[in-house]
């Protein structure tokens, strides 16, 4: 009932520990109580099982440190606690650095080298300790370079480039041509390199305009599961280095998107628009095509931005204007309703005063 | 030019047939017309062949009472129709009832048995009645209940558990440690368990935090095609029963969403917002992180939400205001070029009044 | 550590050049300096290599004219450039048609027969010049007409007809029994076909309907990266001759998308809900349910569509509204905060008036 295809690769997980006096050497922080603990893995306040190191940060789950199963606790005071607390100023960062410990790469998780049915043709050159998963396919020419994974049921068309140390999960496709730097996670089904979206007119009918660029992605993307990059009509459609893009996000043809910008879950950049580095776009942003959005520049969640926008400048709201004009006009927005009612009365006001004390009293002195 | 293997595993299609008469009696209508009549199947109004029953709901599509080809149809009144009619109050609901007699559950549409080219390591666990479709893989130590079938070309990673009668769509990939409880149905293209968006800021450079938390999806949820389910840093992100999601939407890292709850199409919810049982998003909707959103909430489409909604409260609008509210100032905001006109006519009169009586009249006294 | 598998088809690769002569009389334009080129192909003015002809439109590429490596240049008139120039009106639009003439066709780009993984039942009827590639599961009785490309990892479920010239993307699925016309593409990960998102309220519980309907598609069509296609409760959710629709994109149960409109990213259509033809939705516009979008009618970029929209229409905003009205109110609006202030200094002054010359002088009358 079961294949055994999968077996045929060796798995290599590590068995990782620390003792807790490790780890507050690690992490620079003050043990309360036992320290010599050994610490196996890491989980929230409400996970945590014995052997693991958990964190408390939130007040609101104060009463788990006394319930909690973890071996130990990192929290930023002492506390009435059964474990031993690992104290330090910040407890969430000193977690995260914990968890970096133990958090397995993609060169431990994932076993090594070809599995039997990935078709990886002869044209392919693969480098070293690369990884790709079952039923993968790879195309004509494509250049996997070392220490790369590519997971089952990715599909990777002819001439694509791939780096080293990339981790390209299931169900991705990536079309040809395309070239994806070092270091890249792509996650889940995200698209690289789908056609842009370009018509010529012709009568009421809409003529397809080939698509014959590339997506270029830089060192240490990440690209969010489901998430589509087109391709450049000519040319590229660029993903500079360091970039991190959430899930469901549209990148059209031709877009560029500068080093270390954010696209949170569901952003739309349109074609050719450009955005400088250390951009940050919120939730459900749209941009409109062909413009510069300046570097350091952020858009809110679910702006519509129709122009171009100068480096280091926020906005939000549809179209899209600086954000605390933006706050101003909402402000004054919820006002409205009133300001019609009182506008009428202070209509009637004036036209009573434009009657009144001339003709009123004209009327009296008769 | 075809290969046999999908032939390895027997179909069992239902050949299901009601007369007239019993229908009537299920559902609890009165037949105008001839009741000995073989339905062997349902169908639309115009789609309709003979052996099928039909309905007439929309008056629009009242000329078709004549022309059908169905063997009888289910109105809320007679009607000059040649075939017999199903004379019942809510002919709609009355058909959906029937429709759920003819349709065939995932036990007699997709076969039994694990597919030849199904990849399924000897650590996983396989419950009785499973159909796993073909190239789909499983990965190690994969638990997957009674009854639960898994089509072609899904890929469920290391340590996942399913349920019994849950219907994985093709294409899907649930990631390593994800929990799917009992009557899940996750579409096509759906990713459950993908990395949550989070990143340590050093410099002008993002770190990525690692993502070792889970998604547990509970009992009779059903999970939209291409939709993304981000995993916890820490803990779980969580779909409560009974829930509802929609096509591409995002659920982030560490949500919760409440019992019997709806989202529907596109909708994001950034991370760790809760949602309360029974709270209805409407289509492109979008909520901020950290906030809470009550039992039996409701935000309008593509409301924007940015702070904690109280339960049963109706919002929309960006940013989101209570409903009634929002009209209001939608109401009013249709206005505003004309008052902007008005006002400054009125300003005008009040300078002419300030001038006027006052110092006109002066003038005309002397 | 490479399959052979990809090796079986042939590949039929062309190598496609024209003179620059050649091409100056297919474009009707003039050549400035040699006519005797040979041209292997197409490239933007960055990129372009030896051999290759590019284009200049864009005034900020003109330092390139003198820089690039293309054998050949289309520009509007005669430049400093070591390289020959074919002068025409409009050079990106003759451009895009000698890159037409470049392009390969997936005839040519995708060899032709079934991939010997592919899983193709006795009961396909696939047609002449057919591709069908790796690990791409086809369910029973599925009709695929002539020279229909479908890539690898694609899914086509029981039922379904494709008609001919079609190109399926890798990662695509297409539910049972859905309707493709002739040439149409669907990009990566596209979904058609899959339930609509539609339930009866029992208590606080939701029961699914099932959802029996189908999809079809029409000739011409083009369905982009990651959209999904949602089936007809009962009936046909129906994209007609000519549309074409972007990566990211909903169309939900019952929708009809007329001839030859045009949706672009991230667009959500709801339930039954009708497009007339040459309708234009821009990017994250969202449609309620059981309207009609008139002929001709354009939504602007996240315009929230709540009722029907008369033909030949241009709305914008949130509740979309006719466009120059919905500009007017934001001009307006950006008056707001202003005109608070002023309404309230003029407040004032009609109650200075109202006390005013009255009262005031009154007193001074003493």
């Amino acid at each position: 009932m079961a294949t055994k295809e999968a077996d045929q690769l060796q798995r290599t997980r590590r068995s990782i520990s620390y003792s807790l006096d490790e780890l507050a050497r690690i992490v620079g922080g003050e043990i309360i109580g036992e320290r010599d603990i050994t610490i196996t893995g890491v989980a929230g306040i409400k996970e945590a099982r014995k052997g693991e190191l958990t964190f408390l940060a939130n007040p609101k789950y104060e009463s788990y440190l006394a319930r909690t199963k973890a071996s130990a606790v990192i929290a930023n005071r002492d506390g009435e606690s059964p474990r031993p607390i690992l104290k330090v100023e910040n407890p969430y960062l000193a977690f995260l650095k914990v968890v970096s410990l133990f958090a397995e790469g993609p060169l431990e998780r994932y076993p090594r080298g070809i599995h039997g049915t990935a078709i990886v043709p002869e044209s392919v050159t693969v480098g070293r300790d690369v990884s790709i998963g079952a039923y993968t396919v790879i195309g004509e020419n494509v250049v996997i370079a070392d220490e790369t994974t590519i997971l089952p049921l990715a599909c990777v068309c002819d001439d694509v480039k791939i780096g080293s140390g990339c981790l390209i999960y299931p169900q991705v496709t990536i079309r040809e041509r395309c070239e994806i730097g070092n270091n890249v996670i792509v996650h889940a089904g995200a698209v690289i390199g789908s056609d842009g979206f370009g018509y010529a007119k012709e009568g009421s009918t809409h003529q397809k305009i080939p698509q014959i660029g590339i997506v270029r992605i830089e060192d240490d993307v990440e690209i969010g599961a489901n998430t589509t990059v087109d391709r450049a009509t000519t040319g590229v459609t660029l993903i500079r280095k360091g970039s991190k893009i959430d899930n469901l996000v549209q990148i059209a043809h031709n877009v560029t998107v500068g080093e270390n910008s954010v696209l949170a879950a569901q952003v739309g950049v349109s074609g050719s628009t450009e955005l400088g580095s250390n951009v940050v776009l919120a939730g459900q942003a749209g941009l409109v095509g062909h413009i510069t959005i300046g570097d350091g520049a952020m858009v809110g969640a679910q702006g519509g931005v129709t122009k171009s926008i100068p480096p280091m400048t926020r906005v939000s709201g549809y179209p899209a204007r600086e954000h605390t004009f933006s706050r101003k006009i909402y402000a004054a927005s919820t006002r409205l309703p009133e300001l019609l009612r009182e506008f009428k009365k202070l209509q009637e006001r004036v036209e009573a005063l434009e009657k009144g004390p001339g003709s009123g009293s004209a009327t009296e002195d008769d």
